[in-house]
């Protein structure tokens, strides 16, 4: 495939007029001014258009869609206790498909080419991956409230190690799996111990919650006398390439725990804001060079997989909370979206629109009132881009989305089939 | 006009299925589940949409698309002084005209259908009012940094008298001239007693900045020995229907101030957050029955006028500064960007969907998966739905907008000239 006079955002995120990017295969193969001599068959005039880097949803919960706006308004604990876990007590591995899908579907028209996710039901999570052609960092979130039992024999761990042994690397490398203890808070020492070998054995990411709430992480310390990074750290779960999410509550040297680990912060700016948790201090993990990426949470806490409207949050939350409009750069937030995120899944030929990179993609609609003037075309996209200023999402060379299109989903089956499965789960609920 | 098997949110919020909905001139006529005896003319087929009000965007200087994103990460200072008033120090009645009209164009795109808009070049703000068929309150802010002159004489207040004796209620009430003080610290007392006089005199709204910046909010106090709140109360702008731009750092009895003045607040979250000014206490002005409006605030300093991503932040930013996710309900804020932007307008005929009021109305696409499930379709409206999924946007009965086209802009030609008065000024700048 060939895009033709298309505006680039190029690695450097500068933009660049009346550009061809060919693609061969899942590869970006050529980029510059001239019509490249080699035919890239099928091409796409770009005029109006900008070509740039798709973007990496580095926290997510997928399949939680099926509990988009299930429970507002309500105190963390009445919104988890009332509302999210009756809902998820009655998931199953179709409505988990359906709402896999359903999120998959959002996430491309919204630009995301991949996801690290952490939920449960893999098999049914892998389908959807796999069947709708995105890339996705997938893990099971281990949780143990309890001392006795072996960890083997627990339903996350089982899980865990099933997907990993039977989807690590499917649909040639887009489907990773992680390994993933859900929290310091809701486990133990000895299951956090036991993660972090089984991890290390097999050679896969680690992907936890650290540090979401203040409570949470008051409570780690009272427990063990260390702060959750301070504990995962100490119990070996950084020992890989490790995405901790949320990172609100740091303190000390947590940041340059995370630095030297060179563990990747997943930072959920809009889910840390309507769930009352805090602001993640982004200029300062960037300022001790932690690779910043940025997540969505669940569209249970969010209520969107918008990505374009999460770099804006991202952006402007810190200079609102420390009063300095100076602090995080439209630059550094397109970079946290795409290179880092692509960084912290382990994709080191992902995340930057240059040769030899992964053509995993995304188009923007330029002919919009709201792209111009341009002064700067990365704070454009930044601040003043629309969700669904998206016209293309592409994965490995391969188109997903277009104009409104899915070419891998029925989006219309996939709706009514996400609708049917959160009926029913309420009518057991009632 | 008829609109056809459509959704509705009905004036109180509520999800409607299935609904008819008549238009008659200006006017909404009918609402009912059965299809009306009589005949509306054109219909409009509803399936997967839903009709809502329009949105009021109660504060703006609407021309100053023309500098979008530029300047970002600066200080206020110099941003103000090194970018916006150099810019602005080079704009004309031409280049002011193209702004306004790429700035109406990207209003409807987001399903604005009226802004509260202060800047200056009234006669071709005026002109792309009344030129595209929206509504508009249009006000002058008037600055006096001299003592000494007659407040007569001062360019702002004679452009103020212009613009009211010749617009005022002009395009069928369409656009309404306000009175506009910029604020306490760009003028004096004398200024402020003079244009309390002269609002009064003539029954106009007053339009002012108020308390946007804690700098702002200590000088006045030092000044005078008040709050700016108290300031403007004691000499007079509050004796009419007026709008208080941002409120940011109100205290004591402001509150109760606006309350019993039936001050109009019109929060610009993203603006605040963004230029680092702070968080409205969006939760406590409501509670003391103050109405609370929402404002994108100007280009310059968002940088977009995406108000279903404003209202995303309204609902979220009060949440997260003060650690309870209780505080501003989907609905509180659907009311504040209807209702109460009507309301503060002086536009008791506007911001409902209800039989006698304006047809002020949007149609947003429900077929996107962002929009689905539907546990709550004010929840989904706020906190899932992307700007672009307006699909229609009317006023006073007449399509503006629809799936992506604009029926009184040209709207090439709107960005071009945009981008081109945007290079004259930025060539002089050199």
């Amino acid at each position: 495939m060939l895009f033709k006079n298309i505006a680039i955002l190029d690695e450097n995120y500068n933009l660049k007029d009346n550009m061809y990017v060919g693609i061969k295969g899942e590869t970006i193969d050529y980029i510059d001014t001239v019509e490249p001599n080699e035919s890239y068959g099928e091409s796409y005039e770009g005029k109006g258009k900008l070509l740039m880097c798709g973007f990496f949803n580095s926290h997510a919960h997928t399949p939680m869609t099926l509990m988009r706006g299930y429970g507002e308004n309500m105190s963390l604990q009445d919104w988890l206790t009332k509302r999210i876990f009756p809902f998820e007590d009655k998931l199953n591995g179709e409505s988990v498909y359906a709402g896999m899908l359903l999120g998959i579907a959002e996430s491309l028209r919204f630009g995301i080419v991949s996801t690290t996710d952490m939920y449960y039901y893999g098999d049914d999570m892998a389908k959807a991956i796999l069947g709708s052609g995105v890339k996705n960092n997938l893990g099971r979130g281990v949780v143990n409230f309890s001392e006795d039992g072996e960890i083997d024999l627990l339903p996350g761990f089982q899980e865990t190690k099933h997907i990993f042994e039977t989807y690590h690397n499917e649909g040639n490398g887009r489907l990773k799996v992680d390994i993933s203890l859900h929290g310091e808070y809701t486990s133990n020492p000895k299951t956090a111990l036991h993660l972090a070998e089984y991890m290390k054995a097999v050679g896969a990411n680690m992907h936890v919650h650290v540090s979401e709430t203040e409570f949470e992480h008051e409570e780690c310390k009272k427990r063990h006398g260390m702060t959750p990074v301070q504990y995962l750290s100490k119990h070996g779960l950084f020992d890989t390439k490790a995405t901790a999410a949320h990172c609100v509550w740091l303190e000390g040297d947590d940041f340059d725990i995370l630095a030297k680990k060179n563990v990747t912060v997943a930072s959920c700016p809009i889910s840390n804001m309507k769930l009352a948790s805090g602001v993640c201090n982004i200029p300062y993990l960037l300022k001790k060079g932690v690779n910043v990426a940025i997540g969505t949470d669940s569209v249970a806490s969010n209520n969107s997989l918008n990505m374009i409207e999460e770099m804006k949050v991202f952006a402007i939350s810190n200079k609102g909370k420390q009063f300095d409009p100076t602090l995080v750069t439209p630059v550094e937030t397109l970079r946290a979206a795409t290179f880092a995120g692509a960084k912290g899944q382990g994709r080191d030929d992902c995340g930057k629109l240059a040769v030899g990179f992964k053509a995993d993609l995304v188009v923007m609609d330029l002919s919009k009132p709201n792209m111009h003037p341009i002064h700067d075309m990365a704070t454009n996209l930044v601040y003043s881009a629309s969700g669904s200023d998206v016209l293309l999402t592409m994965v490995d060379g391969r188109i997903l989305y277009q104009n409104g299109e899915y070419l891998t989903i029925d989006i219309e089956k996939a709706i009514f089939e996400a609708e049917k499965c959160t009926k029913r789960i309420l009518g057991e609920l009632k």
